[in-house]
């Protein structure tokens, strides 16, 4: 099964340039062709291809399923981005094909990179949504002050990778029992001891994942697997 | 805290040509400078640089630390190589980081990738050994035939990723309960109907990791993070 991207498919009928160059030139799909595409927004259609166009590929809505994150909790993870770009693109193709609602790049005091191109990031995102055949798009966003994610009220379990003494050590897949979650990944240099104080303040806890000492995307992705052993119905 | 590689350090109190590089050029340590050292059998020395030469630096072992893998039970990924090279590498780093005692590259009926260079995967390891503070060497063996490993009489929870019907679909995080684990994850065409019933008389289970499609590298990355998150008193 192969499934396409096209936000606007009900209204419009038609895929993007890119995803028609994929469809009519790389896999040279022709006229009466069936394709899945789906809108990012929970549904999957069912279409037959009108008009093979490798820049407008013109579609016939044959069926339309709606399909919800199965996993059933809403899973954000705020990573600061890495100095190797590579590494932030990577963690977004892994975290979208194993299933994460959000992805905010976080600006921290020890950030050693500040920004990010989330347009390619997006990119990735959604090459990997229909890799793995998910209809519910992975919002990117950010770069966001590490200040304004902690103090956003956000409603659930929340917490953040840490493995300093300051604070007892709490594993992670010992403290989280299904529901909500927000994980912080820190930077290379790690949280100040400012911002951990003020994570806590506003109800995050510090945790480990696991005994290793992990790169910040590994952690990040161990933190997205952990999370549905532990909350997914279907894990 | 920086860790390097010598397996013979105990005998020689020397540090390799590329581990000696990366030390005395690239970290500019000097004499007198403290180092950790593994040998990758479970050990980790504290040393003194006694000569910063940077081809062979020489050390005094001031401290010797036995350190055993925490996870406690041998756990073992084998995985038919990918189309693309740098997934494969990038999967070794990771689950060297997450902590995996073996990782052997299958070859099944529909591997596209035969053979893959073991020498570059093995530095891949090593450094990521070091990276995440091990000191224990993830063993890298193979390209080894599926029947071979099916049928090697490996004790413990043995199972292969696998989503099609022809089996009761299970999930791993539902089936395994910790101890020994071997997980088979498949080339990009799947496991052939024969690879499935020669492994399942072999007492190996079909599982799922997750409800996502994924590539086989995520697939192995998923199963090497739940299996810590059931089987890891540290997870």
């Amino acid at each position: 099964m192969i499934q396409f991207y096209s936000p606007d498919i009900e209204s419009t009928g038609v895929l993007p340039e890119t995803e028609s160059g994929h469809c009519c030139r790389v896999l040279r799909m022709k006229e009466g062709d069936t394709v899945y595409v789906t809108d990012g927004k929970g549904h999957r259609f069912e279409c037959s291809i009108l008009d093979a166009h490798p820049k407008h590929t013109a579609l016939e809505i044959l069926t339309m399923e709606e399909i919800k994150p199965w996993w059933g909790f809403q899973l954000e993870l705020c990573v600061a981005p890495a100095k190797n770009a590579d590494r932030m693109e990577w963690l977004v193709e892994k975290a979208v094909e194993i299933g994460v609602d959000k992805i905010t790049l976080m600006k921290c005091q020890r950030s050693e990179r500040k920004t990010l191109r989330t347009d390619r990031l997006e990119k990735i995102a959604i090459s990997a949504m229909n890799q793995s055949l998910k209809t519910n798009r992975t919002v990117i966003e950010g770069p966001v002050d590490f200040k304004n994610i902690v103090t956003d009220g956000f409603s659930g379990f929340k917490c953040l990778g840490y493995c300093d003494d300051t604070y007892p050590l709490r594993s992670f897949a010992n403290e989280y029992h299904g529901g909500n979650l927000r994980i912080l990944i820190g930077p290379e240099g790690d949280f100040t001891p400012e911002e951990v104080a003020m994570s806590v303040e506003n109800g995050y806890m510090p945790v480990t994942f696991g005994g290793s000492r992990l790169r910040l995307e590994t952690a990040a992705l161990y933190a997205a697997v952990a999370a549905h052993v532990i909350g997914d119905p279907k894990a």
